[in-house]
């Protein structure tokens, strides 16, 4: 059964996760919204008031009979399919704990250029935005990228992966943040990667492995822009 | 085996969502940070290099050999021996998947005051406060319980409870949202709750359950407080 799997087309955004996994799984999926008329297609089918289990917003996917929303909760689903998480039920719950952490950070680096809210354009906050993108800088990236190194660290089956021996979607989603970190924050990123060793290890391996670079390489990769979670105004990398 | 439950003892805050299922299920628990030197012991918890999966942040609960954390993540993996996630997959995702719209609505509550960063005190960023929680009354607020209204009518069991015919953590998380959002916004909440029937019944009914009325009327219940996700400033409310 083909995963149909709805977002905005032009960003990367939250859908990324998703994307991330169903290539590095090299599983049949359909990004609707990016074909001819599929936005207003999402759009639609979002309304529909006869929808038993409904998204609250993309990405969302559809998958024989279910319909699953949240990103998270979509790599949740997906993961033991594509054979990205854990067989153990510790190591399942884990690698879902790391991806909610994955979420948050996303959450915080998106509040970066819109600290006030989502209604308004970030030409309307950029006050409240360089307030709040230098706590993100100073306290909070360290803070999320020292715990992922720690994670790391402490992995008993080793520092290549965040979870066990294998590959999981949660390094499939640090590495989506270390790209995008470095996308919106490259100043930044370049003094203080050196704090995480283990992280941009892992980092280069996901961007090597085969499926996902020639993901990365291919048009079905949408570049970073000033429409995603992760935004390059210089002004808030200062 | 007691569930250990860590988290900070003075405030409802992220802890509560768990706290209402131990609750609700009658589950032996130990709120330790509320025991004589048990925050000192999580803070200790926390820092200790050698946990093979550390926590981000509290909530976090001990469960046999199992370290959990993330809130919704704790759900997850406790909802089923609670008794208080659906028997079968679809319905299990599903309620994972309104959990996680929850605990975005409560991440946008706490921002209400907290727009520019958490390192700081709200009284350093009122006025950009002002401006986010006027948009998240009127917009987010609305969005939000707009789709849980939904939900609830769409529910094929019927409009008793957001997935299926019985009692779920997304109700109890939903019960917990209302109330947070009465004290942060009464004069708002006030405005608009007629709204949301199924959401204002589905609230009451949680609140009769015996066991939690038991629980909310003891002194385990931390009382809303300046301190927690939901704050009631007046001047947010206006």
């Amino acid at each position: 059964m083909t995963v149909e799997l709805y977002y905005w087309p032009g960003i990367q955004g939250r859908g990324e996760f998703v994307r991330l996994a169903l290539e590095a799984a090299a599983e049949a999926y359909v990004d609707v919204a990016r074909g001819d008329g599929g936005q207003a297609r999402m759009v639609r089918l979002m309304a529909d008031k006869a929808l038993a289990h409904p998204p609250f917003a993309p990405p969302f996917i559809i998958d024989g009979e279910m319909m699953v929303a949240q990103t998270a909760n979509i790599l949740l689903h997906l993961g033991p399919r594509l054979g990205l998480a854990p067989e153990d039920e510790a190591g399942r719950i884990f690698t879902h704990q790391l991806q909610l952490t994955l979420a948050d950070l996303a959450a915080e680096a998106h509040d970066t250029h819109h600290p006030v809210g989502v209604g308004l354009y970030y030409e309307d906050q950029k006050p409240e935005a360089a307030r709040r993108a230098a706590e993100f800088r100073e306290r909070r990236i360290p803070k999320y990228l020292d715990y992922f190194e720690r994670v790391l660290a402490a992995n008993p089956a080793g520092d290549a992966h965040l979870v066990g021996r294998a590959l999981t979607y949660a390094d499939l989603g640090l590495f989506q943040v270390v790209e995008g970190l470095r996308y919106a924050f490259p100043k930044a990123m370049t003094a203080l990667e050196a704090r995480w060793p283990r992280v941009i290890a892992l980092r280069d391996r996901v961007a090597a492995a085969p499926k996902v670079a020639a993901y990365l390489a291919s048009d079905r990769r949408i570049a970073f822009n000033q429409d995603g979670i992760f935004r390059h105004y210089p002004e808030l990398d200062a």
